[in-house]
């Protein structure tokens, strides 16, 4: 069980960066406001401690830094009102792909679009509960399976339609893996904070207005169910970040579709988590990750 | 570009784990019959160098350690034969999935099948030349790909065909990343020594019985080709690990269909590397990774 509320990690003010437990707002109860942290020092999947330092907080960054995520894994069709809208049948086991680590970038950064995902149709957002894993699970039943989540995070798996479902020969590789295509944060709530993750309010916001409206008890394979499935004959790591799917309301979904275009502002909450606020951004010069 | 020739890394017989640069036994051209080490100190993708210092080998071990291993990419029908024998089309870009690290084993580790993949038919070998990265790629042109590849190795994509393509909703995830089940090794042999990766025999044996025999110049996206593709956007990063697809002659595309058993002694070869040799066990009890 992790030792902090809120886990953030952070450029602060002093130009350094920290892994810090938010200090939340009098009258808040998600990251949305959040300020100021107290740092955090030693391994946080490790030993470590929460400190009395307080630090202002200057730009939230990914909640996890790259060394400290091991495997990104993704839950397809997984809202059932998203299956129907995607003319897809109602899966039978949890459809599991994947993301690079490169894809992880932080929750009010850029969404870079590179000149290969600017081709064709098809560029889209989708709002996730994010779940990530606190220690070594294996084969662990239901029953069990929430004991292994360090927290809670919200999380857009942007998806190029024709690179996902049209020019990959049937696997969803190519179009869901590139660099800055998986936004998470604002920060990772603990599990003992979110009980039950499966009764947030998700959304995604596009410019403002709500295109994605739904609630994770709608999700086909709950989080407990899907953790003592994916960890059948396979160790989940401390490290591991689990997207569970997106409701309805994608772009693709809709009549007529809808795609994301240069300069858009997009949105994905979660309740009692916060916001991710990225804009998608064509031809942005390539930063050293 | 490394400093190292042929990278194992080995329990020493004096009980520790090290880095090496293999010394080949007098008229030895791959990594078969190596007893003996030079140890490397540092960080093998970074500040390091090859001491005096020689460690008698006792076994040779995942050629990375777990740390070292980024994300693991796969080619899917990346040889013409193998994707006519699959009853696909030959595709017209690299077919992308993934595996997590936790798949990574050691050369002579034994592949554990849990109980979840002993239902139903289809547990398969797929021989396939391995690729590691050895510093970060983004955007790069075919002409210099090679440029970014730390070495070659084999290893095996052990598949189970039912959970690949029959219960996973079309993606092959749940059927490709079972714990161990992508053996590599038995060392990186430097893109120094293998200038071309596609001129290289490469084979699989089941027990004893050459079942795959081709060469990597059957591949449909050769390995310059396959690393400028999948840099497109996307940075590429040390410690990435590519399986570039499997040759003809997987259980699956045979007739009569043969699927591995408990017990089964698989061999993968790779020209100028060496060979894989792992056994197939059921019900092997649960170590700690």
């Amino acid at each position: 069980m992790s030792t902090f509320s809120r886990l953030v990690r952070f450029l602060a003010k002093d130009g350094l960066v920290y892994y810090g437990d938010a200090i939340l707002p009098a009258g808040q109860s998600d990251l949305t406001q959040v300020t100021k942290a107290k740092v955090i020092k030693g391994d946080i999947f490790g030993q470590h401690r929460v400190t009395d330092q307080v630090a202002e907080i200057k730009t939230l960054l990914a909640p996890l830094a790259r060394h400290d995520i091991k495997t990104v894994r993704c839950l397809g069709l997984n809202y059932e009102q998203h299956a129907i809208e995607s003319d897809l049948p109602i899966p039978r086991y949890p459809v599991l792909f994947y993301k690079p680590v490169t894809s992880i970038t932080g929750p009010f950064d850029d969404i870079p679009v590179p000149a290969i995902a600017q081709e064709g149709e098809g560029l889209d957002y989708e709002c996730e509960l994010v779940v990530v894993i606190g220690k070594e699970a294996r084969d662990v039943p239901e029953s069990q399976a929430l004991d292994y989540v360090l927290g809670y995070a919200v999380g857009n798996d942007v998806s190029h339609r024709d690179w996902q479902l049209k020019r990959g020969g049937g696997q969803w590789g190519l179009g869901k893996g590139f660099d800055g295509w998986a936004p998470f944060g604002p920060g990772i709530v603990s599990s003992k904070l979110i009980r039950d993750p499966n009764t947030l309010n998700i959304t995604t916001k596009l410019n403002g207005k709500t295109v994605q409206s739904s609630n994770t008890k709608d999700m086909i394979f709950g989080v407990a169910q899907t953790i003592a499935f994916l960890s059948q004959g396979t160790t989940l790591l401390p490290g591991d970040i689990l997207l569970t799917g997106t409701p309805q309301g994608v772009g693709m979904g809709r009549k007529p579709q809808l795609w994301l275009k240069d300069g858009d502002h997009v949105e994905v909450s979660l309740e009692n988590v916060g916001t991710c606020s990225n804009r998608v951004v064509f031809n942005k010069p390539t930063a050293k990750l």
